[in-house]
């Protein structure tokens, strides 16, 4: 969740990143809100877009991205929120009007479920809904990209789905096209998350993974990945899961990385998931099912696994699909 | 084509692939049918299912492969058909009847339209349907895929949509597992199909292609092969174009083999393709459309191009999705 305020300051400059962000810790898992409140410059030039609120309050969803084979080019929004101010406020060409964000960060740095571009979809979002929501969401996609490529590199898996939803896969970045996959509405998808009490590096995953690929296991893991699209698109869960768990370049390299991953993952299939995998760079390991308490019942037969086989405390949390992603949830007009 | 027929003799033993065939070649490109009769033996055993008709006509449409980045597990059937017939048989449990086959051959070997894939799939499909169609699609492309395997390599991208029509998906082989995926029935989709007159073997295309592969090549091709699943599941051509000629592995290794097909790559979309990369292991190349006189256009540009860039003749035809596969064109009940 963000909030952004008006700023008590009148300026003619980009504020910095330090002076526009006030960052508070909450202890209210896979959820970030940005307020975001604005001061009129009485210098506003003509072409420059006016704010409509006063205040804005925005919601962002964490996210899931890889999806085992969709490394680095798919990502999905798990319902449950930016830096990416700045680009925003330069997209829409504001350069005399000050803002002040408040960001109330539910999700935790390093978790694997996207909080950096949950940040950035919430923030870019704020300031697009304050001047009336003129920009388009691959401006704002682009928008978080820049705030990610600061914080994790340039990847719009996370931010990408943050920002519009559902299912999204980057097929090319130059320009960026993005492809929104529907997954069936009348359909249920849970995402079992559960968190190690252990810290993952995101730069260490990264580089745990070869930069060199078999022919044979590219050939493997794009044809998993084609069956996740058609997972997706054919609401078919059962071959989502089995795809999603036969990576055989990413995961096999990070997972030993996750103490206890392995058992983990096998305790959820045996307890009925249709697939699991490492979220993102970890450490959440993330099983899907079609039933809520079900998923519970998979969650905690996980957290007994990651305590049994990798001596971490862990917890358990289900989810469902968010197919909205970042969005207004409130505002004060001016 | 192909036609089954009834063996004048009577056997115990299975055929041997050289009493079971007769092969001729017809000009009438893209097409092969199988004729298939039957004789039965005096000591049929209970077990062994009886032949329900004297001859069979069966068809077997030919096949694009790889279509740009689903190299080696994706594939359509083109609008447009045996060594198979004897791994039908023992499927079957058939030892007692003699079968004799007539391949109509249409298409040209080392096309790189799947004629051998073809050839198998009308065998497959004559055999079973002689005997009452007792096996179910993934028995017939394991049945085929015996008989690619002894001609082209394992892989099922050729030998799949020609039994199963459409495009099809091989995600894994042990067990196999194929997932069909539907083109909208109320959308066109046109090949235009340039072949040159040059021998490109398939074992020197496969050689071209390199065993190691970067991580940013697989994980490009990786979202090139989502982004194509996603367009033909939600029928849209542009996206299907578009991913089907953005392959940064196999393509590029293989076009520097065939004289002049990237300007004929080129020269396609210049002309209003969607999309146009290597059928198969070449040398025939296709380009995609939504209009068959368009289709013409875009094909005599090709054959110029071809003519001008390689210096080489070429033949174009255009062709649709073949939706059916496989199938009984005719027979004679007993």
């Amino acid at each position: 969740m963000a909030i952004c305020n008006q700023s008590p300051f009148k300026t003619l400059t980009l504020p910095s990143p330090k002076t526009l962000f006030n960052t508070t810790n909450s202890p209210i898992p896979n959820f970030q809100s940005i307020k975001c409140n604005t001061s009129l410059s009485c210098k506003t030039l003509i072409a420059e877009p006016e704010p409509i609120f006063t205040s804005v309050k925005t919601f962002a969803p964490a996210t899931f991205a890889n999806i085992g084979p969709g490394y680095d080019f798919l990502g999905c929004a798990i319902d449950g929120v930016g830096i990416a101010a700045i680009s925003t406020m330069k997209m829409l060409g504001i350069k005399s009007i000050g803002l002040s964000l408040i960001l109330d960060k539910g999700l935790p740095l390093g978790s694997g479920l996207g909080s950096s571009a949950a940040s950035a979809a919430a923030a870019a979002v704020a300031v697009n809904e304050m001047f009336g929501g003129r920009l388009s969401v691959s401006d704002l996609v682009l928008a978080g990209l820049d705030s990610e490529a600061k914080v994790s590199g340039y990847h719009a898996d996370n931010v990408a789905p943050a920002i519009m939803g559902g299912f999204v896969l980057i097929r090319s970045y130059d320009p960026l096209e993005l492809i929104q996959l529907k997954f069936p509405f009348e359909k249920d998808l849970f995402f079992v998350l559960v968190s190690p009490e252990f810290e993952a590096p995101t730069k260490e995953m990264r580089k745990a993974v070869a930069k060199e690929i078999s022919l044979k296991d590219h050939t493997w893991n794009s044809s998993q990945a084609g069956a996740l699209v058609a997972a997706v698109l054919q609401g078919d869960l059962s071959l989502f899961g089995k795809a999603m768990s036969s990576d055989k370049i990413v995961e096999p390299a990070r997972a030993p990385l996750i103490p206890g991953m392995q058992g983990v993952k096998r305790a959820a299939l045996e307890a009925g998931a249709f697939g699991c995998t490492i979220s993102g760079a970890g450490p959440t390991v993330v099983a899907v099912i079609d039933d809520e308490e079900k998923g519970k019942e998979i969650g905690s037969t996980m957290v007994e696994a990651f305590f049994k086989e990798g001596n971490l405390k862990a917890s358990a949390t289900v989810r469902s699909l968010d197919r909205v992603g970042a969005r207004l949830v409130g505002s004060e007009p001016r």
